[in-house]
């Protein structure tokens, strides 16, 4: 068996894919938000592909990346790591920033580094799988379930971005107050079978959101509900609504802001809390689970290095008798597949995995992922078991090349003050 | 790429080798020691091998899980884990016993699933790895070192077993006093090129341990060098041992036993507490490491579940900024390969691993692997890169065959009541 592994070619393709106008506590979604296609081949000409964020930021950092990735093999996921900490970062661009668009914690240039190695380690795993002749999961150890269950991922929203794009409105409607988000929840299901539902929160004041999830609560009885107000809340702000909603809340993910009022907040309730927000690296787990601050780990396998490291993750949640699920932000069928590879592979995993996958029109596959019964059946083909369309691909990259520069970085306000000029992003805690 | 990678056949082959007087807190090596090999047959004809303790309570243990696993495959590796919970242990014989033979930690019946699982895991990454044409390091995600360094494992021992056994003595002499354990030193840096040392200690009083240490000291300035009583002394002695070797130990092994013990100790020195007894399972990490218990983890991928539990173990411990490193048992060099796989996969492995290898004047290798100034060279062959011989294999097998049972299951303090018949294993803390 012979067979040459060395990554002989390398392709960043920059896309702009298609969003709807989402609210949440800093602002709405664009039209159009970045995303970063990655595709490795090797000498024996198998091309793996990733995906991961695709603002500037990133893309400086993926260019340099992918120049030195050329000549090592697929197989080398460990020595990923070790290149990326030759990657030099511009830290005064990132470091200590909250990350605006994708309200993912606090950023640091080593967060910023592992989510660009994401996207190669997935493509890696792929072209590894293919030249194999084994799903990306079994690289990983073996599924240990044949199907990923995903939760509703609703959110309020306009029926139409503020401003005329060249593109048609969704067909979901708007959904701004309670009847509108069971509305939501009922088409999500009646689509894709989903059960548990997650309200993308910190938009309306705590009253009405309670009262969204209060009516979620009557018309799906039984169904495990979120709220996530991305640390919009006070301390106090966020015990109230524990409080209010205790009855009905699997868990409340990310009400305050920082591990400091998160643990006050887990403190004062029985409710448990999930974070994607205080716990997004490794060097924030220690305090976290030492001071009591999470119940629940959402990883997200692009800032938090990949799918081995989100093994490696939920290896330290369960050590810690911490839960483990997966965050999502806007994100396409590449990650889609890669996400539930690896959630196949975490033996504890009990609640629904969260994905904006179904918001997504446009996708760079031939063939879309689907969910059925709110799974997603996990690929036994080799790699991720999904295939480029490289037209589309070309098509939003061509997306891209033509922006003007408004769109290649997520804004949420910025698109937010099209519609309202003064808006400026609240500050937190908003209430 | 077609192959079936399906688990055709099971073969499990106890055997006894030949083990010197190595003394330690409980008693002596017997002359021969209990190891388990384990080969898996895929449906194409691939065998890979595995090596565990080879005590009766892990046969029993074994025989139902290898009829399991035949008909699965070879890289569902985390179903093994799903497999091991489904084999009953009978609990009463294990559970909240120390093991004497192993000075391993308290048992528990997961602790002796995962012991067998571990050898399992290395047979399937084995036959794995040559089904692919990988080294196991790839299928860990590739070695971030070429070579892996190991300790010198200096042992207080005796020139021969105290009872005419038909074997030739080993070639070691004795080692009862410093300069004894200087020229046992002596040969283990000349024979292997190790520049640091680990002596087994809580045999002699502390003193005498204490004028050993001192006395390496002298002899290799500027080595690294370890003492570990294997929690034989109380937490005052610990502290004053700690105290007196401050200047010359890389750290101190399992001074004092259990997590409360040695979290006093660490309280009250700055040098460095390894363990392999009180933290030896995922359940004893977190008392452990919120109370600073200890500051390098020895791993020993038999009873932790294997190199990916292994690897899992070191993302664990680099989360809290607790150091890893191995730990090793008498093992032969089928173990040894994959410690180095595995160990060749962490990035931050910043101690040299202990092996009892250059004791063990058997294995079961057509060729023996090698240290060259301390280290052994990763395998870059398919699999582990290790061959069994087979003949050696049966004679060592005929051994275990032969013997009336008073060796199949290791017994330190049975040992030593051949040359001192009223011994009794000592309380602890002895000193």
């Amino acid at each position: 068996m012979t067979r040459d592994l060395t990554i002989t070619d390398v392709r960043l393709t920059p896309i702009l894919v298609a969003d709807p106008p989402l609210l949440n506590t800093q602002g709405v979604h664009q039209p159009y938000t970045p995303r970063l296609i990655v595709e490795i081949v090797t000498a024996d000409g198998v091309t793996g592909v990733g995906e991961t964020y695709g603002d500037t930021k990133y893309l400086e950092l993926a260019r340099p990346f992918a120049e030195r990735l050329r000549g090592r093999r697929a197989d080398d996921l460990n020595g990923l790591f070790t290149l990326a900490d030759e990657v030099a970062v511009d830290a005064s661009r990132v470091e200590n920033a909250v990350d605006v668009g994708g309200l993912r914690g606090v950023q640091t240039a080593d967060k910023l580094r592992l989510s660009v190695v994401s996207a190669f380690e997935v493509a890696c795993l792929d072209a590894l799988g293919k030249a194999l002749g084994l799903p990306v999961h079994a690289l990983l150890g073996g599924k240990v379930r044949d199907a990923v269950e995903y939760s509703a991922y609703l959110f309020y929203k306009w029926a139409d971005h503020p401003e005329g794009v060249e593109r048609e409105p969704d067909d979901w409607g708007a959904a701004l107050d309670p009847a509108g988000v069971v509305a939501q929840a009922a088409q999500f299901k009646e689509r894709y079978g989903f059960t548990s539902f997650k309200l993308k929160g910190g938009v309306f004041p705590p009253e009405q959101e309670i009262a969204a999830v209060r009516a979620l609560a009557e018309a799906f009885p039984g169904h495990p509900l979120r709220l996530d107000p991305n640390g919009a809340w006070s301390v106090p702000t966020s015990l109230a609504v524990a409080e209010e909603l205790a009855d009905v809340l699997e868990y409340l993910e990310d009400p305050a802001l920082g591990t400091a009022a998160m643990a006050e907040v887990a403190a004062g309730t029985e409710v448990p809390l999930a974070t994607n927000m205080c716990v997004t690296t490794f060097a924030e787990i220690e305090e976290a689970f030492t001071r009591g601050a999470v119940q629940v780990v959402l990883s997200d396998h692009h800032y938090w290095g990949g799918l081995r490291n989100t093994q490696q993750l939920a290896a330290v949640c369960r050590t810690f008798g911490v839960a483990v699920s997966m965050h999502s932000n806007t994100h396409l069928g590449i990650s889609l597949a890669a996400m539930t590879h690896v959630a196949a592979t975490v033996p504890d995993l009990h609640h629904a995995c969260d994905s904006h996958y179904p918001w997504q029109s446009e996708d760079v596959l031939t063939e879309r992922l689907t969910f059925t019964g709110g799974k997603v059946t996990v690929p036994d083909a080799p790699g991720l078991g999904v295939e480029l369309d490289r037209d589309r691909l070309a098509f939003l990259h061509r997306r891209w090349l033509d922006d003007d520069g408004a769109l290649k970085d997520r804004d949420d306000a910025a698109a937010m003050r099209v519609a309202d000029p003064g808006w400026v992003t609240p500050s937190v805690p908003r209430w």
